[in-house]
This record gives C-alpha cells, sequence and structure tokens, in this order.
C-alpha cells in the first residue's frame, strides 16, 4: 500500500486504491483536474505555462477528493454539486501546492549550497513567484465563492501553515520532549487544511451547524493521523519508497512521534539517541541509521502506530452523524487506507 | 524633495511634507502604525517578533495613508472612521510588505551567491516564511471586513503583483519597444495596490458608484505615476539619496521609461545604448554610467517627466467629483509632492 499511495507517475498520480474512493465523485474530480490549470491573474499563455508545468508534476489530490467527497456528504436532499464545490475543491489544492513549492525553494537553497549558478537563480526566483501565484489564484477562487465564513477559514489555514513552520523551525534539535507543541505543529501544518476542506462543503451547503462540526471534526482527526502516518513512515520505509532518503526529518532535526515515544523513556536507548541528535550525529548517514535503529529497537514505531489509530479512531467517530451515502463510505474507506500505510 | 520621500530612519519613516498630507488622518495612522504588528496567525511571541522586526525597518506608510484619506474623502454625511477603515489601511500595507520581502529574498540569494552559510540559508528561509506569514495576515484581515466585493479587489491585486513581477522577468534586456507591456507591468506592480486601496475605502462607505469608479481612476493614475517616478529616480538619483546604485533598474535589464524614450529614436544614440544593453555591458559599473548619460543626454529624462505629469493630471481630474474637505486637499497634494521628486 505505502507504495502505490506515494507513488509518482503520471499528471494526476491518484492511486489505485485512492481513485476507488473518489468514484463517487469523479465527474467532479476531472473538472477540478482541470480548473488547476486555470489562468485566472491575466491572459499570459507564460502565467498558464507555468502553471501547467506544476500540476503535471503528480500530486495524489488527496485534498481536493476530500472536499468533493464531504461536500457530497452533506448535500441537501434533491440537491447537487454545484460550481462553488469545485472552486472550494480547487483552492483547497491550490494553497496545498504553493505552500509545496515554496518549502522547494528553501530545501533547493540548501541542497545547491555553495555552487548557485545564474540558472539555479533563475529559478529560485520563478519558484517564490509560482508559490506566490498559486497562493494569488487560490485568493481570486476564494473571492468568487462570496461566503465571509470561509474567507474567514482559509485566512486562518494561512496563517496556521506559516506559524506551523515556524514552530517547527523552533523545535529543530530540542530534545525535551514536547507533545503539545508537536501535536501544534501537526495541526498547524497538516490538520488545518484538511479540517477547512472537509467542513467548507458543508458550510456551502448550509448544512446544520453540528453536521458542520462533525466534519470539522473528521477534517482535522484526518489530517494529524496523516501527518502521524507520515512521520512514521520517515522512519519505516525506504529511499526508494519516500523518494528521499529514510530519517531525513531526523537528520533536519525535526523529532517526530517515533523519536519522542524513545525520548521520553528516560533510559539508556534515550540518552544514546539524544546524543546522536544533540552532536548533529543524525544529519550524517552513518548517524542517521543507528538513530533509526534505536528508534525501531526501542517501541518508537509500536507506539506511533498507536497514536496514529487514536487518531483514526475519533475521525471515524465524526462520520456516524452523516446520512448513509456512497460519499461516506469513502470518507470512512480513507481513514482505514491511510492506516495501511503503517503495515 | 526626493532625499525627504526616501530616507529611512525610524518606524514609520513618514518623512515630513508626507506627514502633513496624513494629518487629517493622523489619529487613525497612528492606530494603522500599532495594528500592523498585531499578531493574528496565533499566540506564538515570536511570530510577534517577526512583525515587530519587519515593521521597525522603516517605511513611508503612503499606501495605507492613501487608504485612509479616500476613506475619508468619501464618508457619508456625519459618518465617521470605524475598526474596518484601520483593516484595510493595514491589510494594504501587509501586501506591499509581504512582495517586498519576497523581492528581497530573490535579490540576497543573487549577492551572496556562492558564499552561502547555515546562518544565510536560516535568513533566507525565514524570508520565504515571513512574506507569507505577511500575506496570511492580510487574507485574516480581509475575512474580518466580510465584504465579498474587496476581497476580490485584493485577490487580484495579488494576481496582479504576481503577473507584473512575470511580466518584467520575460521583459529584462527586450530592447524591442514595448510601451503596452511596460505599462501593463506598472499597473501590475505598483498600480493596481494603489487603486485597490483608494477604491475599497469608498466601497466600505457604500459611496455611489461614480464615486468608487473616481477613486480607482484616481489610484490608478497616482499609481502608474508613482512608477515612473520611481523609474526616473533609478537614472537621475545618487546612491546616497536611493540607498542603492544608480542604474540598478538598467544594470538587471530592466528597461523602464527613460530608456525606452531613448531606444525609440533609432539614431546613434539608441544604436549604442542599444549595444550595452545587448552586450550586457549595463550589468558592469562602466557601462551602466556610459548608458546613464546617453539616456540624460537624449531627452530620456525630459520625456518621462512629461509621461509622469501625464498621469499626475490624470489622477487630479479624477477627484473633481469629490465634495471639498481636508482628505480631498491631502489627495491633491499627494500627486504635487509626487511630482515634486521630478526635480
Amino acid at each position: 500500500m505505502t507504495g502505490t499511495l506515494s507513488s509518482h507517475t503520471a499528471e494526476a498520480t491518484t492511486p489505485f486504491e485512492l481513485s476507488a474512493l473518489f468514484e463517487p465523485v469523479a465527474t467532479e474530480f476531472k473538472q477540478v483536474e482541470e480548473s488547476l490549470r486555470s489562468n485566472l491573474v491575466d491572459d499570459s499563455p507564460f502565467v498558464a505555462t507555468l502553471l501547467s508545468q506544476v500540476f503535471s508534476t503528480g500530486g495524489k489530490r488527496i485534498r481536493p477528493g476530500l472536499v468533493l467527497l464531504s461536500s457530497g456528504a452533506t448535500l441537501g436532499a434533491g440537491a447537487k454539486f454545484t460550481q462553488n464545490h469545485i472552486i472550494l475543491a480547487v483552492l483547497t489544492e491550490l494553497i496545498h501546492t504553493a505552500s509545496l513549492v515554496h518549502d522547494d525553494v528553501i530545501d533547493k537553497a540548501s541542497v545547491r549550497r555553495g555552487q548557485e549558478t545564474v540558472n539555479r537563480r533563475w529559478n529560485d526566483k520563478l519558484a517564490v513567484l509560482v508559490g506566490d501565484l498559486l497562493f494569488a489564484q487560490a485568493s481570486i477562487c476564494l473571492a468568487r465563492l462570496q461566503n465571509p465564513a470561509i474567507v474567514g477559514i482559509y485566512g486562518q489555514v494561512l496563517g496556521d501553515l506559516c506559524a506551523g513552520e515556524i514552530k517547527q523551525m523552533n523545535q529543530q534539535f530540542v530534545c525535551q520532549v514536547n507533545w503539545q507543541a508537536y501535536m501544534q505543529k501537526s495541526i498547524c501544518k497538516t490538520a488545518s487544511l484538511f479540517s477547512a476542506g472537509c467542513h467548507s462543503g458543508p458550510i456551502l451547503n448550509l448544512a446544520p451547524a453540528e453536521t458542520v462540526e462533525a466534519m470539522r471534526q473528521y477534517g482535522t482527526n484526518l489530517g494529524i493521523c496523516f501527518q502521524i502516518v507520515d512521520d512514521l513512515l520517515d522512519v519505516t520505509s525506504s529511499e526508494s519508497t519516500l523518494g528521499k532518503p529514510a530519517g531525513s526529518d531526523l537528520a533536519q532535526g525535526i523529532l517526530t512521534a517515533p523519536a519522542l515515544f524513545v525520548l521520553q523513556q528516560n533510559n539508556a536507548a534515550s540518552r544514546e539517541l539524544e546524543t546522536l541528535i544533540k552532536t548533529r550525529a543524525v544529519s550524517q548517514p552513518g548517524g542517521a541509521a543507528v538513530a533509526l535503529s534505536i528508534i525501531k529497537d526501542n517501541g518508537g514505531v509500536e507506539q506511533t502506530v498507536k497514536l496514529a489509530r487514536n487518531y483514526a479512531s475519533k475521525s471515524k467517530d465524526a462520520l456516524k452523524l452523516l446520512t448513509a451515502s456512497p460519499y461516506k463510505d469513502s470518507l470512512a474507506s480513507m481513514i482505514d487506507l491511510l492506516l495501511e500505510r503503517t503495515h
């Protein structure tokens, strides 16, 4: 399963299992994919080319899929999907992609340290701009919805994404176990956008307040679970699966659940791990391998799986309020599919 | 005048002449200055520190000043400034500052080419984030206004800022004179935000459609004039006034009005200038100095001043519709003050 969910091959690289879940919204999903490439800012073909390039490099489109399923699951009796549901799904993916593009600028800067060429600088300049362009496109979509509540929700998401990145920077290489900081960072960096995507559709649908709240809970807990599973895979997966070396979070001093569970043990293992982190040995391939072994040998993986299951369970509970539908079934299956990655 | 408008000394480095224009909105201006530093995204003191640092490095606050004056000039009978006018002024300056911060990331990247340290990379990372943070704060402000029309206007501004930057990149070192491209770039990069700031206050005030349109015209033409004067000063000013070497646009192959007027002459001067640009000699101090002399000796400055006056005149015409008030007087004086920089 892991390999499938992480694969990047074609345009929307939605793997088979996810495609099956998105089946109830297949028509709308296709419209979203086309709209992602629309140039909303001007009539320049260059902007259209940039957008086309960004969205042809793949992406599983989990977030727009969730927007469509949450919208479908809360449509009023006899109501159908509207253009606004499509716009909502599009802007959710635009914001996600924008934040990835800006993360990329930062990461590339470190990779090519000391050997920057004019050509590379040109690309950096474009990447900062393309990220801003995607945020701008998202803002234009948001404006088209003409819904002040949703403008407020997504405004806060933009703040959360930045705050999450800053929280993560402030915690790098800090070995003192702080679960609250870890959870807050996960909510800001990941769960906030999941939550926005899952409860804004119900708001568009004028769903009852308790339905909106249930979908907010579903999205938040699914997002936290998603981040925990991502953190776990950084420890348990291979480079071929991840597309980057295993332990790359650890190498950057980003301490996630698997490491935190070991660090809080106050024993020989925790002290050895702490030394590897504090001396920056984790940033070297040899040290990273030792640290990953310590984590795996001392229950870091098992306890993290348990933590992920806990949030998965909360997410599933939130769905109880919904009436039965293929959309609801897919929302539930999404949780199971996510947990399968931990196997 | 030039020296005063360009000085950077304290917090809001509004020079004396501008302060006098902002006198009718002095109380509101102070509230804006305080609000710029409010952390709207979370409760982290670090975010507050970042914002405080960004806004303590100066800035003339022309855009929020214009928002307040335009709002004041179109208040209904007996109406007073509200918190929404302050928020509008704040978000306008937030967007301007965010775009400057991202420009900075790009510029700094070239300055420290090949000598990047971990400390410098850290700063780059922070600068991308801080720009995003400022855009996020602006989005949160925008949401608080609960006004779909204004959300739409500012969404388009974000798109214009990116489109303008991309248009500029596409025209670098292109010697074929294209006035339309130059004007479009100036509108996107500068006039769009001026326009948004000047006509959104009237929208908040529920001013008549023709008043809103007049203020949009005022802002657009003032913004174009502002950009032309800025382009002119890059040719006519000294490094001590500009805070960067004269001719730095030209050195980057950014061809603005003064150069375009000479390039279109199809004579010995235009051919010499074209050669300096095409061979990238303008990117060296010696070549830049020769190019600046050619521009000055062949009427590039005088024709640019005339162009600026043309837009200044259109901007002033747009004010005729307004009833007399100290706010209107200041809006008119703003145009004169801007033109004084060309002396």
